[in-house]
């Protein structure tokens, strides 16, 4: 499967940090120029990624090891990389993924046991597609809780919310976002969602400027 | 994981080859010795398993490509191999297996696509385990059509079977089989169950004591 002259543009950062809203937005704002964008997501984005997304996240979390849970979102990530990433390129599309394989990397190889070996070798075996940009949006775990504890009113503690593992998250994020300049664009999430977007159209019009 | 003194028998052969039959007659005439074998198969064989079985196998069997549906049977392999197989091999038990990890080579790697390198390099991944011990039951695809068609007493015809597939199917099994005579056992299918059986045990037996 080739490439043509599409564009592949991903959004990662931790939870909370806005960066669906900032995905969704980016690509609000390209339809909105005419521009040919399509927003998906991650794990899941196409209907086979979907049910196999439903499978894994309903029922008791802990029903299947970190290595079989990662084989499984590899699958989803086979199918909507074959299914909708690599035709939308194909085609010209502009491809907004709400997480891709950052996000698997961080996760699965940091949180559950030391996958991270197993988690590049199996991308490389059958997945091999990387973005050609993406957007790191980087928060302060601290805020982010602020702001969920606000939108859904709980009286949650920070350290329930997991507040080592983001801090851990973030850190990984940034260390990859600085392995990989030539991918990765850091956005100071901490600002209002409006002056975040504009600063990502900002930064999007220079890439594709320079390019 | 580490291995004790269990012992890993797989069955495998062309589908009506009878390996299922002749695992069950095996597990049950070694639970009669009073040993302690376990009769498990694949796709599924733990609870996990068996809803990724059930995701594959139910629905429309071309809504994956051949190489995520590798992957959900890697991940559903995985688990077996996890949560039922290493456990009743660190407890010294026999696990009889009616098909492993040779019916994805045969299947997979040669009837859906050139996939026989990436079903290797999944299973030194994240699999790594073999049988001790597999016995290839082995049976003209004719011969078994003959059988099947006798049983369901449908007028279907051999061609609609699938006659090239499983002559291809069995040519692979018994080239596996000369590959690894160090694992394999290559039983004659095509008499009685019983005398079939009879064969196996005495195999098994000599196996033993050679080792």
């Amino acid at each position: 499967m080739s490439r043509k002259s599409g564009l592949f543009v991903s959004f990662e950062g931790i939870d909370g940090s806005g960066k669906s809203t900032q995905a969704l937005l980016l690509h609000d704002a390209l339809r909105a120029e005419g521009r040919d964008a399509l927003l998906t997501r991650e794990p899941g984005g196409s209907p086979g990624a979907e049910e196999i997304r439903a499978l894994v996240l309903n029922g008791d979390p802990d029903r299947w090891s970190a290595t079989t849970e990662l084989l499984l979102f590899t699958a989803a990530r086979r199918d909507h990389v074959e299914r909708v990433i690599r035709p939308a390129l194909a085609e010209g599309r502009i491809v907004i993924c709400d997480r891709f394989a950052d996000s698997t990397r961080a996760y699965q190889g940091t949180t559950r046991g030391d996958l991270r070996d197993t988690v590049d070798k199996l991308h490389d075996l059958v997945i091999g597609i990387e973005p050609d940009l993406t957007f790191l949006v980087d928060m302060d775990p601290e805020t982010s809780f602020a702001r969920a504890e606000a939108r859904i009113g709980s009286e949650s503690r920070f350290e329930s919310f997991g507040s080592g593992l983001q801090a851990r998250l973030r850190a990984i994020f940034l260390d990859m976002a600085k392995a990989h300049p030539e991918r990765f664009e850091v956005i100071d999430g901490d600002h209002p969602p409006e002056i975040v977007a504009s600063e990502i159209r900002a930064r999007l019009a220079a890439r594709l400027e320079a390019a």
